[in-house]
Order: structure tokens, then sequence, then C-alpha cells
């Protein structure tokens, strides 16, 4: 097993964790999440996801950015592989900071770039199109899936304005999923 | 001395640095710059590189996001630490993708709260205001500080609109150092 300690290397202000077998600095900075709500006129794409965490639950489909990916092209990719949907972005929709988890997560209005077409890839149980009455609002799978889907209701149909941000009543992302803080 | 071999690790679906000694899976993902344009009227704050890349040249302060921070948490603290700035962020001016180097930064339009004061941080060598027109243009560190600074000019005073995203020029985030393009 690795077996790290926290040290502050040379040059840097804040500890972080170095291997202690071989050194290596394990620099742990927050990671960016990228997603897209996908609209096909009042409907809303969602994925039931197939993996921990929140196996079962309703998201739009996002994950991790990878490296030689655009922010745009991250989304499109998490769209193809979580719901064999072919997108095209239109602009971003929200900025938000998750601190808690340490992620950024970067959501897109987007639309099907051709054909609507879609089904589950590996890490989704279902996939579905869902009118906004429809949304399964107590299964949703995080915090900010919601958020995504009040900005997108938000923004309507028009020309993008400012991202939307952090709701007030989670400015930092520090709220836990929300069948949690309910309870 | 590290030493990683690619591998799948399971569950994924790309090759990850897997460490030969212990095991331990050095998820690379892209990571987030923060940063701001700060402006007091017509003038922008920019620093001197003390340190590489890019030593003795000009960037507005900026760095990577840390985890427990939010976007513009990170971005306050980065012109604290690099020109003794203590700011107010007012919008999200640009998101860039920087794919060539695995970034995404997140720039800020900004102004001080409080008194104009600053002064240079362990990482700079100088900070000074410049007015449009005095802005060391040949002498920037990025790409990227100039995508910033334009997308400041052409925001104005006014309310902020959609982020700037990459120019038409650099979509994709690739193209090196301005010095390096232009030899």
């Amino acid at each position: 097993m690795p077996s790290f300690t926290k040290l502050v290397p040379e040059g840097d202000n804040r500890p972080r964790d170095v291997c202690d077998t071989c050194g290596y600095v394990a620099y742990d900075n927050p990671k960016i999440v990228v997603g897209a709500v996908i609209a096909v006129g009042d409907s809303v794409l969602l994925c039931r996801r197939a993996i921990e965490p929140r196996l079962g639950f309703w998201t739009v489909p996002a994950g991790y950015l990878e490296h030689g990916e655009t922010v745009a092209e991250g989304a499109a990719r998490e769209a193809f592989e979580e719901a064999g949907a072919t997108i095209r972005v239109d602009g971003i929709l929200a900025l938000y900071s998750i601190s808690r988890i340490g992620q950024v997560q970067v959501m897109f209005r987007a639309g099907f770039d051709g054909p609507v077409k879609f089904e589950p890839g590996i890490e989704s149980l279902d996939v579905r199109l869902f009118s906004w009455d429809e949304i399964p609002w107590d299964e949703l799978a995080f915090p900010s899936v919601r958020w995504a889907l009040d900005a997108w209701r938000h923004a309507g149909d028009g020309p993008l304005g400012p991202p939307a941000g952090n709701p007030a009543s989670d400015e930092r992302g520090t709220s836990r999923m929300m069948t949690e803080v309910t309870v």
C-alpha cells in the first residue's frame, strides 16, 4: 500500500502528499467536471447512474475533463460515453465551485447534433428525456444537477448571459447530497 | 526515482500512470488556473514573474486553484500572494481551455477591495499598474494573459455577458508562448 507524508516541497507554500517510498509529490488540486444540459424542446436528457457514488440516481451527462480536451470537447465526450448522444454545445450555462470535494463544474447548454438518438453507456442504467414536470426531482444524484437544471430553465431558449454560479443557499459548494441534507 | 507504467485501472477506460513500487494511481487530470484582471480606472495590475516558466515576463495574478477554495476565493488568494492586493471579484470575464498543457483558466474581472495597495509577493519581481497603452505587450508571459486583457478591454465597465472563450486563432489552446510562435 502506498504511504504518504505531508511535507512542504521546496518552493511551495503548503503541505503536499509526498510518497514515503519514492518521493513522488502527489499534487492534488481540484478537478474539472464538464457536463451538459441537453435539451429537445422542453425536455432534458438524464442518465440513471450505474456506478457509485449515487448509483440509481439521475444526473445530466458529466464527468472529469481529460488531458488534451477543451471543456466543450470533454462535455461532448461525456454525453457520448454516458448517453450515446452526439451533441452540439451552445454556450456555458453555469460554473459551480464544489469546494467540499475539490471540483469545479462547467455546465454547458447543448442540443443534439443531428438525430435525437441516445442509449445507456456503460456508466448508465437508463437514459431518458424528461419534460420539466416529469423530472425525478427526489432522485437526482447531486445538488449541482438540480442547480444546472434550474439554470437551464431560467436561461430559456435565448442568448446566454453570464454563467450561473452556486446558489445563495450553497455559495461555496459545501452541502452534501440532497437526500442527506433533508434527512 | 519514481517509476510509473501506463495501465488501465479497473473500471476506467484509459491508461493512467501506476507506480511500479506501490501501485498508486496518479490520476493526472487537467488543473484549474484562477486569475483576475484587476483594474483601477483605465489601468490594470500586472506582475513581473520571479519564477519559471517565463521568469521576467508580465502576467495578471493567477495560479492553481487549491482544495477547499471556490474559484473566486482562489483568484483573490493569488492576487494577494503575487501582488499583495486585496481584491473584490466582479464576475467571470473569460474561461479558457489550454489543452496543450492541461489547464482550464477562469479569469475574473476585479477591483481593489479598499485602498489601492500592492507590492511584489515572493513569486513576483515587480508589480505595477499599466494604462492600456503602457502594457508591455511584447513581454507578456502567456498567450492567455493577452486574451484576458483583450476580454477586459472588450467588456468595458458595464455588466458582464457570457465569458470570453479561446480566440478563433487558438480555439483549443495549443499555441506555445507568443515569443516562440512569432520567431
